[in-house]
């Protein structure tokens, strides 16, 4: 029987979603939990691997169990198990070949600043004491909805085989006390991507780079000539959206 | 010439407020920052004492220099020297009698509860598996407005010379994912009085206490009939209050 998991995590004490040797994830944290209370080595499998430090409103994984189990029964071992800092949503039998990975239609990120310093967000957000051309920036990221090859703003030295992703989303938008949001969607991204594009964004919002040198980076296909990543701390994995087939069991 | 400082702090690694022997205070921690750039020693008095662990969303507190200073320059100075978990909103003169403690006119409290575990809001919030009934502790907490005496909701043995307050707004409303939150306004507050009426309203919307046993605990005036406090880390200081003319210069 094979069951999603709907979670979501502080990613400030974790090198991220994937298990690492000699290191904290979120991944190996899960596997020991349900390995606490359901008696079976269980392995997890996410919807896709986040940076050390990054969060999750909503990660998805799923695992597999010879004896189906009752879902809230699950949910709250699980969430009693678990450290404070990782909480699941809910769990959901799904069919037999459901993949967390390779199922997934569209993947949301959120990145999130602040103009101002704040006691609250300082973990949650990017703080920028000067504040960047947001109009400007929203120009240069309507240039990302017609990009095919995002090898620009790929992590060198990886084995995915294409760098190509369709961005449905992505738009910077102004939230109360003087915080914004880059909100992006797309079908699957790249390692680093969106810390990649939210830095770039950021020199043509801070002057250092025009919108047509925004365009020519994505064109170069180069790593080199994007902008340094945004920090960790600012990004959160927003949402994931699968076919409804998966649950109709 | 006197000054208001308007700030923010993360009280999860504070003793509170108030300077203490042996324990960080965000009282110390301004002064010693403040000390850092205007090379005078500088005593900052605060507009009430938080317990640790408490937060601010906005805490006020005066000082006096001997020379004045531009604020722009002291506010970015002060948040490039304090720690991450405190922030300075502004900094702006004031008449030289205004006292952050005596002139405050009003102040509220916010208490945050989540019904479900949450990654982001466990520093910030009070985690209740079972859903209390809101709508039985709205009606108890209608009787606050209306009482004069919180003996029942003080700490024991402090020196205070009357537990008078007069509530102007005591109400729980529900918020976004699961959230809630009970805002409560006084002119004055007692120690420990909004953790201890928290706890005591929870004992009301759990049916441990009815409204009217709730009223009779407030009109024995003894503390010890009253629930235990609710935990530290769903409370904020909100907002303080003052008259106009302290900022008439």
């Amino acid at each position: 029987m094979r069951y999603f998991i709907d979670l979501e995590f502080d990613g400030t004490a974790y090198s991220g979603w994937q298990i690492q040797p000699h290191s904290p994830s979120v991944q190996q944290t899960l596997e020991e939990a349900l390995h606490l209370f359901l008696r079976e080595n269980i392995s997890v499998t996410g919807a896709g691997r986040t940076d050390a430090g990054v969060h999750a409103s909503q990660m998805i994984a799923h695992f597999d169990l010879e004896t189906p189990q009752d879902c809230g029964w699950m949910t709250g071992k699980l969430n009693g198990i678990l450290p404070p800092d990782i909480a699941v949503h809910s769990i959901v039998p799904v069919i037999p070949t459901a993949h967390a990975r390779f199922d997934a239609k569209a993947r949301t990120y959120k990145y999130y600043v602040t103009l101002r310093k704040s006691a609250f967000e300082r973990g949650y957000s990017w703080f920028l004491p000067n504040e960047p051309d947001f109009g400007l920036m929203n120009q240069a990221a309507r240039i990302l909805l017609v990009t095919v090859d995002f090898t620009s703003f790929s992590k060198l030295h990886t084995d995915t085989k294409t760098n190509d992703c369709h961005v449905t989303e992505a738009e910077w938008s102004e939230l109360p006390d003087s915080r914004w949001v880059f909100t992006i969607t797309a079908d699957r991204f790249l390692r680093n991507m969106v810390r990649a594009i939210v830095g770039t964004l950021m020199e043509v919002g801070r002057h250092k780079l025009t919108v047509d040198e925004f365009a020519r980076i994505i064109e170069s296909r180069d790593r080199c000539s994007a902008g340094d990543s945004a920090p960790a701390q600012g990004l959160f994995l927003h949402k994931i959206v699968y076919p409804d087939n998966l649950f109709e069991l």
